[in-house]
């Protein structure tokens, strides 16, 4: 909470609630550029855009939650309806296919990149107010499709800028399967949230947490030893399938892990950017077969940036049809934010104006607008400093906003017919006509 | 409410709130591009993005607000802060400028692009969710800057396809300093909102509303009369000068409202884009000088699809400093529906996919991920139909999403390292090497 703007007297104070992320212009510039190379790269894999309202029927949205989404949705007070705020985009999109599902055309790709709310406890780094940024395919069983989603993932991380993560890929088939030849399905949930930690709290906490649910010792030792199987892709599929487990599920599911992990390569994803974890179980229930986590290797504690998976079945509690998919999702806001406190994102300009224009005298302001005008056709963000009093102030106010560049107006440009350009990083300036400012910006991008 | 998917057996329906527009794909990539092109425009003038959280401290957001909004207001159920959804982008930025304004850098322009809620009461047309598209010029009380956003106005709608529209500009100071002069300003705020439905409503029933307030009709009279003084900006300026209205007030509008006129065409607005309308009030009490509506001459029934104006202080209920600005909104939502009603927004694509690759035969998969790979990294959005049974399935695909080419991998085109192009508007197919596919995608744009 930022103190410095309380008043005296009865003024409101200016605070915003604790856990919403709000941003100064530069850092937010730094955030749309992020969420843009999302999106276009989602848009080049073929996914469609759609949005859902933020506000749904409470019903609809917790069909398929435990008490915990329960305990952390935001219910509206007001008479009538019973609404909330969604607290994800993957329930909402399971609704949206079911009512619009005539209409749609499968497999239906999707993208959604939208902001989601849940009340969580208090935490530094934990926000209440999130984007998520979604892509899933609805209705195909098809495993090419489980082994496209991690070359999207490859590729916006790339185009974010990062070259050191890896996509960790695991199949929920493989573990259930296994649980099942142990004969402990029956727990076969709890232990999967529990492995899920393993990379968190260590061995010697995770088994101690299977052990409450009445796991004997020699079946939490083979489970610590089969998560834990390393060795290549190659490796760790021979090595599945020498475990002689006697499961189909668990057969099926090391032949699509190992069917997943051969496409991946054709996919054009370098192996070091994707690897088979077995400890990869991931918390929610509805996922069925391949499962997926990305980490950044540089910074593993930001924990994963980029998880999903496959499930048999999308939309049970709206409708009896079976809708197979595969789907990821990128909490940007934390990532965003996790990146920010690694030092990782730079603040750069306050605005997006290429050009500052300013003028010496305010008797030259139609000349100033013609300039902005030629400018903007060009597709060049141009601004006017419209208070012409004091040069000094004007530059100050292109310094502070970071503005490249400043065209200045004056006696002798006007008389001539050209325009004087400062670069503002070197200090530079030149008088020149504004066609010779606008190859410029052309050449320079 | 669609009922064609009501379930039987315990299906929870898969319907939304009323009030909340939900689209297809097809209509949101239409949505998505007008949502675009108003950034651009805003970015391309110079103006800054920023965001502000959905839900704020009821009591930050009920500050300078009537009845009416405390009761369409979305109040979150959630023990502990008192927390409400933002129902306009006014009240935050006002809150966001106090915040942070040591850090933010004067004149702030800054555009914001977000969803807002309004518990409206149910009405065709009407949303309780809704984009608001701001934009705002803070700390600033240049009158040139009340001539420079009609042309961010005009810029935007041209951008957006439009050519026949008019942005009406008035000044509360000349319609306050007229009451003055007929000494009925503590009735200033009623009278100017019976004023705003003079188009809609008509002369005699904004007449019996003023009635109400006990103002005589002679006086009536000469407020009607007044704001339907009709002609050109010339014409109605000299006019208003002529009247003989003994008004400080008056005189300082009426020197406002023709330096606004005046410089508005060296902004470079065509005349017949703009004029003054003395019957434009605006309801909100905050405006204090320029006032804009804008309407679509063909389509008047839409009302003003663009409006704001000049307030001499944003933000008094958070902070003793003056902060003076002039703004704008476009309710983009409204706007969209309208334009979709009307049959202007005609559906294209339901993706935005160029290309759709399709297979012969599945083991010709890595040579469709090769080339959807080339025609990605040349920027063009391709999709793999990843279930190769069926072609004629596949192109139906292709043809219900409206994916203008499709690329077809077969026997002979792997053998001759070509593949054949299908542009699907023509039916015309075409086996060429890759490399023309892609020059002809760049010269097609």
């Amino acid at each position: 909470m930022n103190n410095k703007n309380k008043q005296k007297n009865s003024k409101v104070d200016s605070r915003i609630p604790s856990g919403f992320l709000e941003l100064l212009p530069e850092d937010q510039i730094a955030f749309n550029a992020m969420f843009e190379a999302i999106k276009k790269t989602y848009e080049c894999f073929g996914f469609a855009p759609i949005e859902t309202p933020a506000i749904e029927f409470t019903e609809v949205l917790l069909t398929k939650s435990g008490g915990e989404t329960e305990k952390q949705i935001y219910r509206l007070d007001k008479s009538g309806d019973d609404l909330s705020l969604h607290f994800d985009l993957t329930v909402p999109l399971a609704r949206y296919v079911v009512e619009h599902y005539e209409e749609l055309t499968f497999p239906f790709r999707r993208y959604q990149m939208q902001k989601v709310w849940r009340g969580e406890r208090k935490q530094r780094g934990r926000f209440r107010e999130f984007y998520q940024c979604d892509i899933d395919v609805i209705g195909t069983d098809n495993i090419l499709v489980d082994a496209e989603i991690p070359s999207v993932i490859y590729e916006v991380f790339k185009n974010l800028g990062f070259d050191n993560f890896t996509i960790r890929v695991n199949n929920r088939k493989v573990l259930n399967g296994f649980m099942e030849y142990l004969g402990i399905s029956s727990m076969s949930r709890e232990v999967l949230r529990a492995i899920d930690k393993l990379e968190k709290q260590g061995e010697e906490k995770v088994a101690e947490e299977i052990k409450v649910f009445g796991i004997p010792d020699d079946k939490i030792k083979k489970i610590l030893d089969f998560v834990q199987i390393k060795g290549s892709d190659e490796e760790i599929i021979s090595q599945l399938r020498s475990l002689g487990v006697d499961s189909v599920l668990f057969e099926t599911g090391v032949d699509e892990l190992s069917k997943v992990s051969e496409a991946i390569a054709m996919f054009g994803i370098p192996k070091r950017c994707y690897s088979i974890d077995l400890a990869i179980a991931r918390g929610l229930d509805y996922y069925t077969g391949t499962v997926y986590e990305t980490i950044l290797n540089d910074y593993p504690e930001v924990g994963s940036i980029c998880s999903g998976g496959r499930f048999d079945n999308l939309a049970e509690y709206y409708t009896d049809k079976k809708l197979p998919g595969v789907g990821i999702s990128i909490g940007l806001t934390r990532l965003f934010y996790k990146l920010k406190e690694a030092g990782l994102i730079k603040s750069g300009r306050a605005t997006l104006s290429e050009v500052l224009i300013i003028q010496m005298d305010e008797k030259f302001i139609s000349e100033s607008l013609a300039v902005a005008t030629q400018l903007r056709k060009s597709g060049i963000n141009a601004e006017i400093y419209f208070d012409s009093e004091k040069i000094g102030k004007q530059f100050k106010y292109a310094s502070r906003l970071k503005i490249p560049f400043v065209i200045i107006i004056g006696e002798t440009e006007v008389k001539e017919n050209k325009v004087s350009l400062k670069t503002m990083s070197t200090g530079e300036q030149k008088m020149m006509f504004l066609e010779e400012v606008i190859s410029l910006f052309k050449r320079i991008g």
